[in-house]
């Protein structure tokens, strides 16, 4: 399967009565700061406070009746789990959500919240995946993969297709990119609508697997990630890297000094929460602050679940 | 002087290119327990980070030139300090602001990143105007009183003019007071544009001074208040109190606990940023859960200014 903007497309008329259409946020200090112009695409305040849901409830609603009936399954670190769960709940099925037992609270209570139902595992991909193998046993219910699916590639690609209708005239486009479903679905949208347009993935220095995969021309594992970013420590998928690759201009990495000075400035100028992961784009300006000088720059700010008790500042 | 409509309009007119039309925010989930319809009026991401700001630029430019040759000076905890230093910064002249030398550090740091001149005073309120009778012998500057004056008023006003524009079906509009500015603005606007609606003030139980002075018929001075609310801890004005006294249908005092409940609800269910003070108008829905059962209720986020380091939570 080839994604092309139509699947975009399809997904947006799919999902868009039960997602936020998100408001693009511009801050005149962070303007200055970065010597660009910023546009955020604030995903923090989609529901369940991360773009996952686009995607997630992309996958569920395209579910075939017969193959639904058991649930869905999933493993996420959060944010995946927690919109699965939502996604879940409107067709009136279980979500099953394998997560990390070091979980965040807030991704933990989140699941719970919106119906899921939780089995912990040790945080390690190996322990992730045989507890999803007994899991699928057990259950029978369909795996959603959290970026590895191009139903969940085409709903994450719906925030830069609202992003490009809000600001048309943009020149440049940052996400951050953890497994990676976020960005390719951002570069079907954005070089569909704009072959010109540049594409930069947004990666901690501390889980550079993405950047290495780029160079390499092959996915190079995630391995020992160490970061704040707690939302993009997986590796990139087979359904998502030869996207990456094709069409991304470039994945730039950040400190973690850089990811907490962003997630900073945006908390203290614009008002509004973001997780560190979703910090990662506006700290590629921060690292390299000639990149893209009176540029206009679309970024996605990705989520705001963040526990407010285990803050970095 | 009697304040109506026609000024609150003629202050937006005023001041409009210089503001934030803020946005309106809608929450499911404090929809949810609240039980009643919410309407956020995000002034926390107006310019200086709070609504102060509106008053601030509507006096500034009001001034003649003659009288604004010298400056301009006042007295503040904060909010209004940054709000008249930026407001100055348009006309070009100075903002001499006193300030307790307790103050928040982002509020000090905002007055001076604005180009402001602080004196720093005592805590009380006889050490700010004693302080403030000095600087004017000094300066020559006429006094911009954070709320005891029309135009400041004038200007707080059009935040509830906004809110009505967007939302018209409004039952209920609450507003935190403490020197009663944005209060007197609120109850022109709204009482001007739907006579029937109900407007509350809103104030922490630990400085309760707008709740004596209404049921006393005249104005309670504040003593010893004791409140994690720091830009509600004034006493009314000879010039906001008839004007509240006369419109506002009640002020509901509320609890500490249900402050940093209403706060915490914000930033956890929202992903913004507000101050102590911005969520005591969310405090009264938590204080009182059957008050406002199914109605449409207008609430105005004040400000988003919070040192990160010293959260109640």
């Amino acid at each position: 399967m080839i994604l092309n903007l139509s699947h975009i497309k399809s997904a947006r008329q799919r999902i868009s009565k039960y997602i936020h259409r998100t408001p693009v946020m511009t801050c005149r200090t962070l303007d200055r700061i970065s010597g660009s112009e910023l546009f955020f695409k604030c995903e923090n305040f989609q529901k369940t406070g991360a773009f996952k849901f686009r995607g997630a409830c992309n996958a569920v609603l395209n579910l075939e009746a017969q193959k639904s009936n058991f649930g869905v399954i999933t493993h996420s670190s959060g944010n995946h789990g927690a919109a699965l769960a939502l996604a879940a709940s409107i067709k009136k099925i279980t979500a099953y959500v394998i997560m990390p037992k070091n979980s965040a609270q807030i991704k933990k209570s989140a699941v719970l919240q919106y119906g899921g139902k939780i089995t912990y595992c040790e945080p390690t991909l190996r322990a992730r995946e045989k507890t999803l193998v007994n899991m699928v046993a057990k259950t029978k219910a369909p795996v959603i993969h959290p970026y590895n699916n191009y139903e969940i590639v085409a709903g994450q690609g719906t925030a830069a297709l609202e992003l490009l209708e809000d600001q048309n005239d943009l020149e440049v486009i940052i996400t951050p990119v953890g497994g990676g479903g976020l960005l390719a679905g951002t570069c079907i949208t954005a070089r569909g609508i704009k072959p010109d347009i540049l594409i930069f993935g947004a990666e901690p220095k501390g889980a550079d697997d993405a950047s290495l995969s780029l160079k390499a021309g092959r996915i190079i594992p995630q391995r020992y990630p160490k970061t704040i970013a707690d939302g993009l420590l997986t590796s990139l998928g087979s359904k998502t890297f030869p996207v990456i690759q094709k069409n991304v201009n470039d994945i730039i990495t950040v400190s973690e000094e850089n990811i907490i000075k962003a997630m900073l400035l945006i908390w203290e100028r614009m008002k509004i929460i973001v997780e560190p992961s979703a910090a990662v784009g506006l700290g590629v300006l921060l690292e390299n602050p000639d990149l893209f000088k009176k540029k206009k720059v679309g970024i996605i700010l990705t989520g705001g679940n963040v526990d407010l008790d285990r803050l970095p500042f």
